[in-house]
């Protein structure tokens, strides 16, 4: 496949991902349809009432990344579809939490889930998309897949679980402390983030049928792929443009979220202390240029672009590894770049 | 094997589930060592500030089931093992997550999870707790369970986390509704706690190399098991001794709690209007001794316990034709009737 047929790939892909999230999705009876409802609301396809809509959902990359390392290593990403659409409910129960969790408001430009809900029911209904999640996975044999490769396919995606929920606790851990390292951030986003798109590319090179070496090598290129996405995220957390993100400006440091750019310029020999002063006080718009132009002289946005590049460099050289001389031609490339040069 | 051994049964595979539980949760590094050891405080086996310790963490009821109706069709209890203790982190998972909607700040006579470190980390530790659970089931192939098999236990288990969720939306639900039928509430109560215990049975028996028939007797006794279970709690979440029980006197009709007795009473001919009426105003202990003379006046206490008999029987049915006429002799009977008679 070349890097042009990218687009068509996702052309072909992108509604079986979107049928097949539906059928699993299809379940429960009327005494229990607002709680499907609310999943639907959170996945852009329904308002708050229930009514169908297709609001931007996001460009699902974590299961095209999954369906597209299997066709990449010769398979059949028909095979690998459930798979990829529990990757997918995964990383969209997570998200339901997490706005739980980290108090936010709002989500793709509409209000998060516990906003209009509450709480406790938002709790729930991330739960209850955690349990689709394994069961989109456990329909995997049903496409033909081998009961011993779905296993395997189910502890990946269960390490996956695991390793969400440390890298979480350690994101939280840290708005509680007042210094965090460089390397204890970067285990953090090894659980918060990486390790789900590592899932998605050693599950669908499993399901493809790749050699033991390949599917370590393509595990290494999205682990790689997600912790620069993670970088990318933390800086436009920061220096993105509101009206693209949806979040207010400067919306990280507000809530003293311990991102790179931010924990980098508390670590700086000279920005430090400065920086550990104005984040120990009250902290509003009035205090944010203040914060803006220490990042600045710690070299923050600069020392986080380049953490983005190296590990960039990781995921092409695990890439090659895998794919040979072809791997930067190849449409995986494409689209971990793609994730990459991304505003929003 | 008799009646008399059950006791003998449980000393030996006591312990062997707890070794069973503490090894899925031998995970984690010193980085996240807190955020097992919430898990840990949860289960008994710490303090808050993690320090080793014994506290009362409930009879594993459930894992016991699982194990027994696994011997009681000829089947070895070693190989249910890691589908028992999955049952049980499954069970406390939800209970994480329960006391965080509902707002309960004591189990077992301890502050909650989220009492002691709020709710977002709550939240999480939960939600790792549930990964947990999965990556115990998963340990069935190694102790040679063959792939289908696993995979047909993990089928019933992902359905009943999908049930769980659903009972927990319905009860939630109820809460906001002035009126809900005696049928909509055995509904909730068949998703929220009969469905785990019917799995316990269902998952114990397809291990232990039950016919389908067999297994969907003993699915059905364990459903009507958890249903009687649920109820005799309702009972005892309004009449039960709080030195007993750990909770406050009355504590589910200051919540406004749904349960049974209650919404027989909301329902009640004669005694339905005041119970609304009371119900839709202040309500503290001052207003509660004439809830209970309402309720008394319903005769709600009373239907409750013919709706625990009505299970009872359904379930010896079922069990009966399971296991024929030594139904009533089996351990499993008296471990269902030992869960029914108890008082907290």
């Amino acid at each position: 496949m070349s890097n042009g047929e990218l687009s068509g790939f996702i052309g072909v892909w992108l509604p079986r991902v979107e049928a097949e999230m539906r059928a699993v999705l299809a379940v429960g009876d009327d005494p229990v349809a607002a709680h499907y409802g609310m999943m639907r609301y959170h996945l852009g396809w329904a308002d708050t009432q229930f009514r169908a809509q297709n609001y931007p959902a996001g460009k699902r990359l974590r299961p095209m990344l999954c369906l597209l390392t299997c066709a990449e290593v010769g398979g059949d990403p028909d095979r690998a579809l459930p798979a990829a659409v529990g990757i997918e409910l995964l990383h969209n129960f997570s998200l339901i939490h997490d706005d739980v969790e980290d108090g936010d408001e709002m989500r793709r430009h509409r209000p998060t889930v516990w906003r209009i809900w509450g709480v406790p029911l938002a709790i729930n209904v991330g739960d209850g998309m955690f349990a689709l999640a394994y069961a989109a996975l456990q329909r995997l044999t049903a496409r033909g897949v081998k009961p011993k490769l779905t296993l395997a396919a189910l502890d990946r995606f269960t390490q996956t679980c695991v390793a969400l929920t440390e890298g979480q606790y350690l994101d939280m851990s840290f708005e509680l402390r007042s210094q965090v390292r460089v390397d204890e951030y970067l285990r953090m986003i090894q659980g918060k983030t990486a390790a789900l798109v590592g899932a998605c590319t050693a599950i669908g090179a499993l399901l493809g049928g790749a050699s033991e070496a390949q599917q370590t090598d393509l595990l290494q290129f999205g682990q790689a792929v997600g912790m620069a996405f993670q970088i990318q995220d933390d800086i436009l957390g920061i220096w993105g443009d509101p009206n693209v993100t949806g979040k207010a400006a400067g919306n990280d440091i507000l809530r003293r979220k311990k991102s790179l750019p931010l924990l980098y310029a508390l670590n700086h020999e000279q920005a430090g202390d400065e920086a550990q002063r104005l984040l120990a006080g009250p902290l509003d718009e009035d205090q944010l240029p203040q914060v803006m132009a220490l990042l600045e002289q710690a070299g923050a946005r600069r020392f986080a672009e380049a953490q983005v590049q190296m590990q960039n460099a990781v995921a092409l050289n695990a890439l090659t590894s895998a794919l040979g001389a072809r791997a930067v031609e190849s449409p995986l490339w494409a689209l971990a770049d793609g994730l990459l040069h991304r505003t929003a």
